[in-house]
This record gives structure tokens, sequence and C-alpha cells, in this order.
């Protein structure tokens, strides 16, 4: 098993810590008028923008100026890779230019997190089986739960990635078009059905113009973010006949601020499930390609402390992220660097690990009950809602940072 | 009516050419290496770059020396006034600098086109009656044509703008999972019904960060474009329930070379038709935003001479694109300039205005017959697909360009 690396950062060595030296996550924070792109180590975000400029990391050309990851991405995963290590070999216990990188370190609780890539395009998915199967049964009943399709291939509809925000973005309670069953018309109100969808998402690294495999898609992943999808259920149930989501959708879906790359997950990869049919060739799974990664979803009503509602786990997928990736592609669509491909929504078997408040209140047939005594089926406003993940080694952890965003009232 | 105005380039003055001095159509073509901003003229492009360079084009700031019109876009809609005014003084009979300018034509014959703008992102609609109750009655049956949203609410979905090329880009059919109604499981292969869907593009030109009137997204709305959203029908069958097309409709849309500005088309606005319900306010028609285009589709197998099979009219559809935008900023997703709106497939009512080869042919259960006496239902390799657009004044017309594409086999 994958042992904790020793960091100089006293706080990095710590068994609690989500960003302990084998972590290593990439964002851009704001620092005075800066933006700057900086990486996680203990309690403290390093400024390997000016460590770039001091000649202390060296990519063969400038990649760290801008206020996002993408001209990393682009560089491709030689320089990935030499990043990585060149960072290891700075922030080791021992390492000779421990004065330079130290006065590099800005503590996390004095810096704003911002987008830590701009999204070429977002995808999002549709690939957990149990999330699949509950939302099913409710709609069309336990016997026809699963799409004919399902099983065959990662079902994905395309998203919006304007509106794609870092965590600790306030949420507009969207409005929408809206009818009941038993309305005669619709009409304009806000959504009273607003939800999250517990997700990961997947950064495209290296662009595409042709097909690729599981394997292919695999190498082009950049790394990985915590991903909700704010879902508003009834704006979706009256629009989303024929085409699929589209306005209930694009009210926003938050990332974590730390993107944590495919090298640090590396020690938590897994098996997909057993396969209820093969899969067709070019989906095929080569290896084990998902990752065991807990997952977290506290709601806190304004005033109240926050309860843990959902515990689930990445591993719970039926897809991996390069099997919707390979499937993205199947038809010929070229992929960018930057293109952000949600897993969707991951529940577990059982009903706390339910990855959306649709499924976790059954329809809202079922509310829920937190710590402050208060109900919920859906999302009341001014609720501040956290997803959270950790990848969890023998003595230490992986975090993403909180990924959170707090209701507020319909404009 | 509005007559033509008078250009010191003859072959802009012809009743024949698409390209008066009343277009002026925005593109991008490749002359050398290098790429450059261009204007269509009559048989000319008019490298607006090198006037602008020269200081006969002054908008303040450099906006034409990108390879492509988003900056342009970008600088907002005074600007794309200042740029037209600037261009109809330039190019009118008796210019004070018909030299310089002429010194800045190019024939069309010698230049290649490329992208005329960056896509953003790309949405396609449904917008279309006619298509809607042909495509529903075919799968549906007459009853249950149009879904129940359908008169509420202009249908969209997200689609791939990484996959979206300029005309005379070569497609491959695409390959992708298949299910025959008999077939006991899928199989990947080449798709057998691959189609073509006429339509118009309308590009943002301003950004949205909120919800927006129909005037105000009217007042977004750059230009248009001719736009062929080629699709596989098969792939889609099995594929879009429960969240829509996804790799049917992501190997390739095709776009015409030279974007119309609404200024162009602004003698041409006509109303939508009577409405079966009253639109909801967010929506209701607040003035004639539809354009009365004419458009056509040829085909031209290998080696024969091109068929006409479509024509219709862009006044057939039930919404207008700043309908479509005011819907899709409804639930506060932003846009950014660069956008393409698709309309969604635009038919009429008689047989021959169907504007895909799935309603032209009924689902491949009526072939229909071409010039050379070879039949089709879907498209076959080595097809040209060509769609063109035409706005007609009293004695001029305003065009597109041609938005072309020929069928390769599958790699």
């Amino acid at each position: 098993m994958t042992k904790r690396l020793n960091a100089f950062v006293a706080s990095a060595n710590s068994s609690e810590t989500q960003f302990p030296l084998n972590n290593l996550p990439y964002g851009v924070f704001l620092q005075g008028d800066l933006k700057r792109c900086g990486v996680a180590i203990g309690d403290f975000v390093l400024d390997v923008a000016a460590l770039e400029k001091q000649g202390l990391i060296d990519l063969g050309q400038p990649l760290l100026q801008s206020a996002a990851w993408n001209p990393v991405m682009d560089a491709g995963s030689d320089i990935w890779g030499q990043l990585r290590a060149r960072l290891i070999t700075l922030l080791s216990d021992g390492s000779a230019d421990q004065n330079a990188v130290e006065a590099a370190l800005y503590p996390l609780t004095d810096v704003q997190l911002l987008m830590p890539f701009t999204v070429s395009e977002f995808t999002d998915f549709y690939a957990g089986k149990h999330h699949a199967t509950n939302v099913g049964t409710m709609f069309r009943g336990a016997e026809n739960a699963l799409p004919p399709n399902w099983l065959h291939i990662p079902i994905g509809y395309n998203g919006r990635a304007s509106s794609v925000v870092v965590s600790g973005t306030d949420i507009h309670r969207p409005s929408g078009q809206l009818k009941g069953p038993d309305d005669a018309l619709p009409r304009f109100a806000p959504s009273k059905r607003f939800d999250i969808e517990l997700e990961m998402g997947a950064i495209v690294g290296r662009p595409s113009s042709d097909r690729v495999s599981v394997d292919q898609a695999d190498d082009m992943i950049f790394g990985y973010v915590i991903l909700n999808d704010w879902s508003a259920r009834d704006i979706q149930a009256w629009e989303y006949q024929p085409l699929g989501p589209f306005q209930s959708k694009a009210t926003a879906t938050t990332i974590s601020p730390w993107i944590v790359t495919k090298a640090a997950l590396e020690p938590f990869r897994c098996e997909t499930p057993t396969r209820d049919f093969e899969l067709l060739a070019h989906l095929k799974d080569t290896g084990p390609m998902l990752y065991g990664i807990d997952l977290g979803v506290t709601i806190a009503p304004k005033g109240s402390d926050a309860t843990e509602v959902i515990r689930t786990n990445y591993k719970e997928m039926y897809y991996s992220a390069a099997q919707q990736l390979a499937h993205h592609t199947s038809s010929g669509c070229p992929m960018r660097v930057g293109d952000l491909l949600g897993s969707g929504t991951i529940s577990g078997a059982t009903k706390d690990s339910r990855g959306s408040f649709l499924e976790l209140s059954w329809g809202g047939k079922e509310p829920f009950t937190l710590d402050s005594g208060e109900t919920r089926s859906f999302i009341e406003d001014y609720d501040t809602l956290t997803l959270q993940g950790f990848a969890k080694g023998s003595d230490f952890k992986i975090g993403f940072g909180d990924c959170t965003g707090t209701i507020l009232p319909a404009k």
C-alpha cells in the first residue's frame, strides 16, 4: 500500500490533511489583484507561477503564468509527469530549495480560489446503475427501470460549459416553465424541486480528432474534480421529452476548486462492476479505471449546523470516465483540452448512499430529517450544500477541497 | 421595398450575385499562408484586415486582425453598425478610396474559405412545426405527433461545438452502436441512415449573464448562417432515450462560410405563425423576428449532376431565434459571444419542402428519385449535399454561399 510522502511543510504530514505531498492538486488562486496557478500542500497554496518565474520550475516554456491549468494540459503527459516530479522534489522533507519554496507559500485561509481551468465543453453522463435504477423505478416502474440501451452504452448528453462555476459561488434558484400533471397550462415560476447531483468530473487534457480506445481515453484524462450538477426536477419533467434536459441543468454546475491529477489517484484505481452484458469491443474494460473515492454531501440550512445526508463512493459507477470518453468519440466527435465529463449521479445500494435529493426523498414522498429537526425533500432557499471526496491511503488521504454552494432566492 | 445599392465592383451589381453591396457578409479566408477576415462583394472577397492596417477602416481598436469575427462581435452593436456603414462607403459607386479598396480585392475563386468565427457552444433546436409533426407522426402516430410541451417552449438540446465545420469539409460516415428492433443485441457498425438537417444558425454576438427578454435576445444576435446538422438516424434511435441525441449528432455540423449580418437581413423580417396557444410572457412575440429566406438542398452522387430535392423557407419556423435565445437564458444560463443556435430542421407543408431525408423518404419507406435515375432514402458514400439560402429583394438577393459537404466512407 502506498505510504504518505514527507513534506517539509508540517501541516502536509498530518493524517488529517487532504493535501499531503502525495496529492499536489492544481488550482487557481487570487492573492491581492493577481490570479495565479497554485498547488495545495497542507494548509497552504504554493505559488507555482512565482517559482516558474524564478526558474525553480522549468517546463521548457512558461506554462504556469495564466489563470488556468489548460496550458499545462495542452503541453502533454510528459510535462504532467515532469511537473509532478519537480513539485515533489521542491516540497519534500530535505528540499534543497526550502527557503525559496517557503517564500511562495500562502495560507489557504488568506486566498480566494477561482475556476482551476477553462471549460471547453461540458458533457454529463448517466452512468451510475443505482441512480438510473432509482430514477427509472420512480418514473417508469421497477420492471422498466433501466432503459434498454443503458447496459450497453454510457448514456450522456451535452451540458452547458458557460454555467460551470467554482465552489463557493452562490446559486440563484432558477425559474422556468413548469406544468404539473393536473395543470391545464404551463406557467413561468421559480423551481420548487431544485436538487443536487453528486458526481465526479473528469478533465480531458489531450485532444483527439477521431475515435479513441478506452486505453487511449484513459491516457487523455488529466485529472478529476468533485462536481455538483444542480438540477431543477420540475423544469426537467416538463421539458425533457423528446430531446433531453436543457434549462433544468443550465443554471449552474459547481466543481471543486482543486483538480486532483490522475497520477495522485493512481494507487486508488479499482475495477468496474461485473457486467450484465459483455460490452462491445470499443467500450470493453482493459484494466482498473474507476477509483475508490469516498464521497459525502452535507446540507446546512441558514443558521444551522451541517447534516451529512449522503455517503457513497465513486467505485459505485457502472462505467469509468475512460469508457465514457471512448464512447464520446465513437462517432468521430473531436475532443478538446479542457472538456469536462460529469460521471453522472453516484448512488450506492443503500438509502443513505443515494446521490440526489430526488432519490433520497423518493420524489418528495419521503422527506428526510436534518440534525436541526427540519425536514427536506428538495433544497430550500439559503441552504448550503457541500460535497466532499477523499481517496484514503494507509496513513494519508487525498482530497479535492469542498465543492459547496448556497442557494439564494429566485431573482 | 429596399432597392439594390450600387457598388463600384461591377459583379456586385448583377441581380444574380448573392453578394451585392446590400449583403456584405463576413468570412475568413486563406490567401497564401495568411488567414484573414474578409467581406464578400460580387465575385470578390475584400481583405478588411489589410484595410484596417492601412487605416481605411478604424474601429477605435484593431478588431479585424484575427482569423475569426469574434472580436468584432465582442465590441458591441455600435461597432457592428460603424463597420457596416464604413464598408458601404468604401465600396459604393463613387467611393473616394476606390483604388486602395480595389487593391484589397481577391477573386473568390482564388481563396479558400475557413470557419468564420470561433464557436463557443452549440445549441440545436427542434422548432419547426412541420418537421416535428412529421417526425412525431412517424415515431408516435399522428394523434401524438407533437409532444405536449412543443407548442409552449422551443425544445432544444446542447450540441457539440467542437464538431462544427465550415462548408467544403469532407465528412466521414460515422460508426456507432446500432440495434435494430429485431436484433437481440447491439453492434458497432457504420451508420446506414445518415441524414441532413436543413437549418439556419443564429450567432450570439453579445453575452448575457442572466435571463433576457425576446427583444434583448434579438439585439444580442450578430448574424445568421446556413447550417446542416448531419444526423445518424440509426445511432439516434438506439441512444436517444432518455436523455436525447448525443453521438448521432456529434460527427459534424456544417455551416456556410459567410455570416450574413442581422442588418443585411433587416428588410426581410416577417412574423412567426399564428399560435395554437398564447405563449407565456417571456417568450411572446414582440415584432417580426423571423426572416423570409428561400432555402434549397441539392444532392449530387459521385459523377452525377446535382438534383434539387428540397425547397423551403426559413419563415416556416414556429419560433424565432430570438425566442429560442430568450428561452435558452430562462434558467439563468449564461450566453457567450460566439454561441451558435441551430433553428431546428426547416420543413414546409408540402412533401418537397421537407428539410431532411428522414421526412422526404418517410423513414426510408418512400425512396425518392434523382435526375440521374438513382434513388435515395438516406445519404450514400460520395454523395455531395449542398444547402443554399437567399433572401430576395426587388432587384437583388442576399446569399450565404454554399453550405456543402461530401460524405466519405466510414473509417
